[in-house]
């Protein structure tokens, strides 16, 4: 697919920034030939990269800036005294209107923090979600919030579920996407208040979303939904200890292929089909963590991505603005605000 | 290890039961030989499968009953209704003194419910939690609360850190076992109040257990802790993501090796690591739910175990009484108690 489309890049963040930004910009460019760069960042130190680079050269824009927001800064100290940062004019350029979406592999929270800033929030939407892809059984799944939000309302989970189902029409081309939330059961009665107020939310006769109903953690990796909807919290906790799973079946694999001669020999056959396992669940296949609910489309690319996952980070920034996902949410947002309440209005009254 | 002990079986719940059950018992007796059964169940049903293993007819009693728990019984219900069930007169049989602990393959909930009516809390344990084992790059870690406390405040977190701390100690044999915390992030100002204020709680000098800080999701696999200690909804979500994570990495194996010849012939000689490697992570090896905080030891097998997993779930409880659980989570409590407030008195009143 062809795109003319701009984005703005952090070409300092991120372990192996800036050269592993520039290379993952140059790969994007395979897909997205159109696609024009805006370069933030320390011009010295790109400058020779791309001098090597003669395609990435001729479809980017360097903007200089010696300043940089460091992994360790506190989110609150790197949006008072970062508005130089390369990280910040990457975004402030979105806002501005001179890019169309921004990719950073930078501090999440300080990401995080200056895109709320700087692109506000879209109408209706109280807080920005962090979503990403999971591998699973049918496919892939999206999942939100991840860690913005360590404490959630019932107004923030159906919010969360309306920018999960919009993400997932916009850049998993998905007509009409399941929607669950995560709890501790199926049953209408489990979980907390919170989880249990957004179900029937989003129950309701004219909901926006196709409301799945609770689904547990196993339905993650399961597919059984298309987007799962939870709290920071949880959701944050989830994806590591999948994380962490998948890694640890890798290491016992390893361990048992050492075990015994048969085992080696083994391996020389089937070695091909267990790498082509280790990269279905390779996390680089699905990078790029989305900062949902902004004014303004801003994707996270991995601390620790190579070239090859940075480019996956761009690809979603390029499909979130070719596919309308900005447009996309705010319609869901005005079908949810159009629900009639099923209660009455004297029972709600007195409810308040 | 031999072992004088009687334990308590509900022998009519799990989703094999009553056979599972009464073959797990006999795997059982090979580890303990010394071990005396009292089997609570239909005895039309019991006696014609005892008839056929003669060294479990002499280890055993079977205490008749026709009432059992279903799956499907809400707790409360199951509680009022269920006082001659197999599952709450095997639990009465601790609570009176006629055997040291119960073993259930039925429903959680009701368990739950009836043994913390009939066993009552330990002096101190405001609420009872779900702990159960992990495998890991170490070996295997405790993990607790997974399910039994939707919401959980800093008390119960700090208690169920000293519940999980008298566990490892009786049942992994741990001398000092680490205890961790689950949360968003390793800094002290990550996470939510209840956490906050269980960490500062445990770090006090002269805490009865060795805090090793906050955890995250991925430290569960990588073997980080001893003991990780979090709330029922995220611990329910995390064993359950797990869980999930491990069959998709086994089905994507699977898939991998149909996929070519060469990986069909690397099969032939690798196959054995494999199935190693899939033990190794197989749930039975892990099975038993322990029911802690309770004044008496109640153990939960997996619905779906086999015989090999509820005899597990048997050793399980037999390990916690041989080596002294309830005296340690005493002495743990009698230490917790022990502790000076290090915060100045005056401070402390204002803050209440």
């Amino acid at each position: 697919m062809s795109a003319r489309i701009t984005i703005a890049l952090d070409v300092m963040g991120g372990d192996q920034a800036p050269r592993m930004v520039l290379q993952g910009a140059e790969k994007a460019l395979v897909r997205y030939p159109e696609a024009e760069f805006l370069l933030f960042g320390d011009e010295s130190k790109i400058a020779p990269l791309l001098a090597k680079m003669p395609k990435l050269t001729r479809r980017s824009t360097i903007h200089h800036t010696a300043e940089l927001v460091t992994n360790e800064a506190k989110p609150s100290v790197a949006l008072r005294t970062g508005r130089r940062s390369s990280m910040r004019l990457a975004i402030d350029a979105v806002a501005d209107g001179k890019a169309e979406c921004v990719v950073s592999a930078g501090n999440t929270g300080a990401l995080m923090a200056m895109a709320k800033f700087s692109l506000k929030m879209l109408p209706g939407i109280d807080r920005p979600a962090i979503a990403s892809f999971f591998p699973t059984m049918r496919g892939e799944s999206v999942m939100l919030d991840l860690g913005a939000n360590v404490e959630c309302d019932t107004d923030n989970l159906v919010q969360f579920a309306l920018m999960g189902d919009a993400f997932s029409r916009s850049v998993l081309g998905l007509v009409q996407p399941t929607i669950g939330l995560l709890n501790v059961g199926s049953e209408e009665l489990k979980g907390n208040d919170a989880v249990r107020a957004a179900a029937s939310k989003l129950r309701e006769p004219g909901s926006p979303v196709k409301f799945y109903g609770f689904v547990e953690g196993n339905d993650i990796a399961a597919g059984t939904v298309d987007v799962i909807v939870t709290d920071g919290f949880t959701g944050n906790i989830a994806v590591k200890t999948a994380e962490g799973t998948a890694r640890l079946f890798g290491e016992f694999l390893r361990a048992a292929f050492k075990y015994s001669l048969l085992a080696r020999i083994g391996y020389l056959f089937a070695g091909g089909a267990l790498r082509k396992t280790r990269e279905r669940m390779d996390p680089r296949r699905y990078n790029g963590a989305m900062l949902l609910g902004l004014n303004g489309i801003a994707v996270k690319s991995h601390g620790g991505a190579d070239a090859l996952g940075f480019a996956n980070a761009i690809g979603v920034a390029i499909d979130m603005k070719v596919n309308g996902f900005l447009d996309q949410i705010r319609d869901d947002m005005t079908r949810l605000n159009a629900i009639k309440p099923s209660v009455p209005p004297a029972q709600q009254t007195a409810a308040l």
